[in-house]
């Protein structure tokens, strides 16, 4: 079994996923990491607000490694976004549509009322677009359009998570997840150097669509 | 000044947006609505569950109207969804980055324990889908592509909403604005009838690009 303070950071991270920060009590993270309640305030002397902000930046460093393991083994980058899509759906229905981010749902609440624990978030999704950003360069796209790919991506996902979430279907996932797909494609096949409205150019001969 | 009611379902419509469901206590909302603490559940016998899924539905169909304001007086398809995530910038820039969508904090904290709230979001997000198909499809789109493509707006829009809140900044905005946009295009010069990945077609001479 892990430490006391790992069971702690472990316990807050699930319970913030699943049904966010003002829902969660400390009594409630004692009792799911089995600690004694004095525990938080010994390793968390800031209290809930210190504990959160350290969750989310686990969740976030968690949930960045999903990122080369799907991306790195895909045979192509359009092929890696809709796995990165697929693989979200999946676990979103295997999981009864509670698992989706892990930090949305906190970032949502406390964006403007917890100044640490919005950095947390705010850095967690540029770690992620940091991550995703040398995917789609090592692609032969240029770093602004991939830029403007990956946190176009992170959107749709983030989104469709939502409506996924209250609509109980992964529709709005399967959608989300073509749209980045195809605007990758076209990124890709109008030279790597277009931004994703750019004009149409000539395909070339090599398909990147899997 | 609105009867005792309708302020208790405004108040509560407000705070629901921007702190989400569990931050907000029935004690805040009668202070918010100035209204006695028993007229709650005069009102509302369900209680906060009740009140909440009722001020869902009312800040849903608040949010639908934006839809006809913003689409109807645009010159064209593209220049609406532009016009539809510029606003929705402007606004959040407005309100120091506190107003987004008013639904999906809710949506996500309690879609895994509220049923009639899960199910409030959940129309509200159709309605908002099926306020979105006849103006994408009076564009010349079939009904297929144009629910793909409105789905994907919400999607991006909301995905946007949550990168922008945690990160301060507008840029997810933009990009999901310029993706959407991009796709729609691509859809209408595609000859109305591919999906949002289908084929390039040669485009028309019509722009639509405003």
């Amino acid at each position: 079994m892990p430490d006391t303070r790992e069971r702690i950071i472990q316990a807050s991270a699930d319970l913030l996923r699943r049904q966010g920060y003002a829902a969660t009590g400390v009594k409630q993270i004692v009792a799911a990491a089995q600690a004694p309640f004095g525990s938080i305030y010994h390793f968390f002397p800031g209290g809930k607000e210190q504990l959160g902000a350290e969750a989310i930046r686990r969740s976030g460093n968690l949930y960045e490694l999903l990122i080369p393991a799907v991306f790195d083994p895909a045979p192509d980058l359009i092929s890696a976004v809709r796995a990165f899509f697929d693989g979200a759906a999946e676990h979103l229905r295997e999981t009864d549509y509670a698992d989706a981010c892990p930090i949305a749902t906190v970032a949502l609440e406390i964006s403007s009322t917890s100044e640490p624990m919005r950095e947390a978030c705010a850095d967690v999704f540029e770690s992620w677009i940091a991550a995703g950003l040398p995917r789609f360069t090592a692609a032969g796209l240029d770093e602004a359009v991939a830029r403007e790919l990956v946190i176009a991506m992170f959107c749709a996902l983030e989104g469709a998570f939502v409506l996924a979430r209250a609509t109980r279907s992964t529709e709005a996932l399967k959608v989300a997840g073509e749209l980045t797909a195809a605007a990758t494609e076209r990124a890709l096949h109008s030279g790597a150097k277009a931004a994703v409205n750019g004009p149409d150019l000539p395909r070339s001969d090599q398909s990147f669509s899997g």
